[in-house]
């Protein structure tokens, strides 16, 4: 461990992953902001634009070009929408600077699904083979020399802990995955849209994006690999995804549904616990829950946590995984300060350990 | 048509369901309410304890007994715990009125199912048997005359009117059906409990009773006799369902996931949607949305609509059936009107087609 | 009372007043919609704009001219902007309408004063002195006959039936009233507008407009009105209101604090009950609420009715009263339809009785 | 400042107070929890009662004895009902423990209002006088010393920080001072109880309490104390007050009303503002916002911080102050821990000063 602080910049940095990056990066011992920028607010300062950081973070936005900043700082995190990042990062890249990009546009592996899924060319497609996909608890050594890695999405992450011990293990069907979602508000972004004004979404739940939610391929594709880890004879092609949106800012919960495979005859609930017990024993974030509890959201707002547990259905041969999240901490910001936290060789849960809130 | 007033009577009515009654009833044309019986209340007006209802309905809420309130009314409505509704529904029959019965006790009509998913010997079952299953879109008919009415479940009418389109006619495979349903904390209904308390549930949402809710075996006989219409080859025996409890007062939402059989090849989304519009074109309750649009919770609020729609999925070969109801309306009070208005021989939107709301 | 239907138009109908308008009148026996008309969605179904419309109001959006809105219709109601309905409103009357206006253009008696409130010049100030104020409890004989209604604010109404008793007898110092008030987020209206977005509303509470918001000079000069009831001695010039923005949807609270006069000496608690319970005993939607219960908004939700109480502070010698409506329902379109029932002829409470909602 | 970590306990530690404790203390550099005590739940883990706690603070709840707990504790931190307080309290004193209580017992200097306002015979009021009363921001040279601490009220707390610039210097009428206030459900505590439901709770809003509330004796011996500053001619009595209900979990904000004195001639909004400013510029934790920024309870959710500014209402000459706090942060728990920073020479802000969240 080194204690000596990092630079870090935030491109885009008044978005709610953004603004939750600050959040992070202030209570962190080992690093130190440099760059704010903003399109939209540069000139103002941090805390006008979010006053609870009124005297807690005043750093004034800048406007500062991608060259600057990348030679500024020794790591620069990216929240742009996909199709900018693709642009942006390379630039930051070539300044010396290292990234974690927020966006889609270097979480695939595959091109050919990477451009069907955003309907994009991809200026360089070079950098996906580099990239490294930053969920600790699957890539921890791949991140600690990485120059790029590509935050995962919010909904991924989420279906991914709760699927991995089973995958890797071979232990259910690759064509059986069906991943049931709920998001919170914040989701959506920091915006004027009226469908997601007070009162359109208070009082309100829906599905969207139900066929085609371009989070899908990105869980596809990570569920592939990690179920090549159990060999050939049962590899995930594609899952079966639906996100819904929910009447609350932070959070996100996965409930997902697989068959077993043969590999996992007499499956019970506790058998489905131990799984998880023994896959994540050394995970700080990763939290499995005693067998008769089911995660719920609120317990882990505001966090970098991520609580998980399953049941077996004997009726219809069924396994049940559930997760939750926040979107915003496991989900987005705080799962890349744990990742930042690798490639800089501290301690994995600097300065995110003991953020929780209990109310 | 008639328009003598039907005597109605409600008994447990200062539950969440008991006062949706009252307010359904209310406005009704054809109806007046002679008993609203409470055992904590007895004595206080229904104002006392719905201050919303002062000037509206300030009856005296009564302890009057059960032979009481069958000769004083045409109809009886129970809002009781099943176990209590089996032993308090015979004497209500035996006392020459019609009943509604809102508890678990008569929704099933096979006796072992029943007392398996409720822990209970029945008392009386053979009025198994005599119960109509209170869904007008499926049982009207049978509605007409009959003596005891079994309301059905607010998960189960949310799933079974998502489903019966293709159950019927032979589309989906009858193995495959799965149900990931949300409810409003209403439905947990009106009581002291630190589980729902709005500090414990606001900015929460989880699954609850992921395995053997009891609404699981009553989806499933209702799902195993709308497949028998489509012949005996693929007759559904079980179904898997998760319920999950997220931060509204009102409403609920089913998505259902199931597989295609031979019969709906070339099976896609629009085919999904004429499936719908062909089987519920006569139904005022039932609204099938556009092809694009899915079913929000809070367009139903406060009413006795159901709205769907579905949509397929080509990557995995999955259809997505969506449903939302208002768990206290289509999913319990305004339903019970509807089948009530079906008894008495009303039309079958008296007093429920307006009760919409925008905001 | 007329059975025969009167041809109703909405001017601006796709708003939250203009929705409660429409839910308001398709559940009135004695009322007929002709138009609703739209800017923005023109040519669509007012159920595609609110799809908890569908079925229940399909009317196609018109851009129809005021005139021929005017020719059409027996009453006009519009639910525009101030600077907007002053230019409208006079078209509707000359080509034979009766109107009713939701905006500040035509609330006040005194031009002066509304010109400096609303910082426009009046391009019809004659009509000031002929439109009637549209609360009932006050003018509905002037309602019988009017032609032009203005109907009142939401905080405004609110006040004014907490304030009315004590001002009419001449019981409360005239400079001493406050206003403390509470609004639900459909205050705002329906936009897209990053201050109400879910996330930024959600879990906050705040002031706004806290000092020459409109609403206080027409506080005022109905204050004015009913103080000169009890003579010279005790006019109000002036009142301190303060709006505050919660994060609920419907609803409206204010609790206004005012010293008694020497006409009220030996006032307490129950006395102003007493005065309450004397001035609104032939009131419909105006509820004293019993000696020791004070409103809350959730009881007035989606209704016409309005719950007063207040109590004696002898420590300070202070008096405070609480009103609590729904700011769409009495507070807006509702009582445009209560409004329109006293124009029309009809029971005052004709469709709007019953419309209430327990939970 | 010494960097031993000091000893701290807490008894009462399972409601939202004694969570929020645990929050603070376990982001505390210099301070080591040693008993978490709960009578309900003594033998479970904290993290039992508060899942969120899984893996961050899994301390078994004790049911030591306080004699045991003062023995092993450099603080400690009492969050029990009043009346048990005031017999807990001297025990832990007895046995060598610094003492920071919750309650109400030992908040007041006058003996006689402490007992007409909780209607109890004070076991020990010789303490009542040993006591500071622990709001650092005008007692912290007392602290420094304090054996015994009294947490202020939260609606003391927010009411004093925004009137104690203008009680000091006597720029407001000792007896014009009217407080209306909102807070968010966790004040009600951690309880089974309907009216804290959910279903009862959300999209509601009601005063409660109105007239004798305990706080406002409390407010008002304060107002007291902070006025005679100023001199004995403008002494502050009493003060009305009014607490209200609002539905969201935390957050509190005081709308203070209050007449300039002859002092305060020519006052406007900007010299409120100056007030403010000089009066806080020290503060770390009271931020006055800039002049034409209203305060809202979201940007203080979670934190210490108390966010005020005021207006000049000319026409009525009335002076209205804004302040917001959480009610579990500076409100209750976050204080205490800023309090315990005083009494144990760290930096006041340790701990505190980064806690804060965006979203």
């Amino acid at each position: 461990m080194t204690t000596n602080k990092i630079k870090v910049s935030i491109i885009g940095s008044t978005g709610y992953v953004g603004a939750e990056l600050v959040r992070g990066f202030i209570n962190h011992p080992y690093a130190e902001i440099i760059h704010l920028t903003s399109q939209t607010f540069a000139g103002k300062k941090f805390s006008d634009v979010y006053p609870v950081y009124r005297g807690v973070c005043d750093i004034t936005l800048s406007d500062a070009d991608p060259v600057q900043v990348a030679k500024d700082s020794d790591l620069v995190i990216t929240a742009l929408p996909h199709g900018v990042s693709s642009k942006t990062v390379p630039v930051l890249l070539d300044n010396g600077a290292r990234v974690i990009d927020h966006s889609g546009d270097f979480r695939y592996k595959d091109l050919a699904t990477y451009e069907k899924s955003y309907k994009l060319t991809h200026p360089h497609p070079e950098l996906l083979a580099k990239a490294v996909y930053g969920l600790p608890e699957f890539y921890r050594d791949e991140l600690k020399d990485a120059k790029l890695v590509a935050n995962p999405g919010c909904y991924p992450t989420c279906s991914l802990i709760a699927l991995a011990p089973f995958l890797t293990k071979g232990l259910i069907k690759a064509d059986s995955i069906i991943i049931d979602a709920v998001s919170g508000v914040s989701g959506a972004g920091r915006k004027s849209d009226l469908a997601y004004a007070f009162c359109e979404t208070d009082e309100a739940f829906k599905p969207y994006g139900a066929v085609g939610h371009r989070h899908t391929t990105e869980i596809a594709e990570q569920c592939k690999f990690l179920s090549l880890k159990s060999g050939d004879a049962n590899v995930v092609r594609s899952v079966t995804f639906t996100p819904h949106l929910a009447p609350f800012k932070r959070g996100m919960l996965a409930t997902v549904y697989a068959k077993p495979t043969e590999l996992f005859a007499g499956v019970d609930s506790d058998k489905i616990n131990e799984v998880y017990q023994e896959f994540y024993n050394n995970e700080t974030f990763v939290r499995v829950l005693g067998n008769s509890t089911l995660p719920d959201v609120k317990s882990v707002y505001g966090s970098n946590y991520i609580d998980v547990n399953g049941l077996y259905d004997a009726e219809t041969d069924t396994i049940k995984l559930f997760s939750v999240q926040d979107n915003l901490g496991k989900g987005a910001a705080l799962q890349a300060i744990q990742a930042a936290n690798c490639m800089f060789g501290f301690d994995e849960d600097t300065g995110l350990k003991n953020m929780v809130r209990g109310v």
